[in-house]
């Protein structure tokens, strides 16, 4: 019934992650009330995501010709100060607060039983040519999946940088606008802990 | 912050319905996490819509080579019977029933204002040259909107369609499945009204 090019569509738009075969349909069919022009417009966006890199250093994506990333390739960028993220929206809301002054290393999304994927080891190990360090942020989500990869992530660290550096994860609290009445325990545990 | 080629993404893809910049961001961090060949894919599948065609018939969008859909050039369904629809996905909906053997008109999604658009009324107008007909369901949502737009549509019809042909509505009630203890007043006069 439906013509092969929209069906096709709705087979590939509803693989996406939080778009279903209803969504995808919509989609499909406003695009083509958009008209030709637009259509190929939107097509060209998705297509010029191929024009993007992988930094061989911190493994964020980044476009442009040079060799390494703006973060990697920035002189005024402390090099024995690293923090390790999950994923490349995390460092955007890291960089966002202004507040971290070192260089980074992008992980990949991790397993929820704790275990690191081979590939990620692979990438723990690159540490051991970037360092040595100062510190190392493991800046995982606060939830049991983040606390237990994290030992695993603290084990690949030491064996990779050669030397012992001081490991910190980011602090826990109760966050801004939060109210203490609807905190959970752990988190104002948390908040009594790095009361200052 | 983000490389270009995300932005743009991030831009063109939350300017579509029911995606906000937080589901661009993740979908186009999605799609480099795929690589290349999968991006270019979906790329492929976007412009791959340009190659469908509006019937100048009913105005559904179809594909292949004919200078008719498929509805309109099947020599099978009857010519003097008309349903008027919103939207293709309204058309879909009620081809699944199999219970109409008629030709479709596709006016494009009402204004809510219960008044008809130039283009509406322009495709209205063609069913001059369609006719004659034995009846003309006006398929539109049963909403004070759709019924408002109901009474612009009718008086089209009537203008264009030379004779004065039966015009009905898709019949209300219950919906099956429903219970009588949640149904509204509306609703429930109707299925009073319908019984049998």
């Amino acid at each position: 019934m439906l013509p092969d090019p929209i069906k096709k569509f709705v087979q590939v738009f509803s693989s996406l992650p939080s778009i279903g075969p209803r969504q995808a349909t919509r989609l499909a069919f406003y695009l083509l009330g958009l008209g030709r022009g637009q259509i190929t417009e939107v097509a060209k966006t998705v297509a010029d995501l191929t024009q993007l890199k992988t930094c061989p250093e911190c493994f964020n994506v980044y476009g442009g010709g040079n060799p390494l990333c703006a973060v990697c390739s920035h002189p005024g960028r402390r090099r024995d100060l690293l923090m390790i993220v999950e994923k490349e929206t995390d460092l955007m809301s890291l960089e966002k607060t202004k507040k971290f002054y070192g260089r980074y290393l992008i992980l990949g999304t991790l397993d929820k039983s704790g275990l690191l994927e081979q590939a990620q080891k692979l990438k723990l190990r690159t540490l051991a040519r970037r360092g040595p360090f100062a510190e190392i942020i493991v800046a995982v989500n606060p939830t049991i999946y983040g606390d237990l990869s994290c030992e695993a992530i603290f084990q690949e660290i030491k064996n990779a940088a050669g030397h012992t550096p001081k490991i910190t994860r980011l602090g826990r609290g109760l966050p801004t606008g939060g109210e203490i009445e609807f905190a959970d325990e752990e988190t104002l545990g948390s908040a009594l802990d790095n009361r200052g």
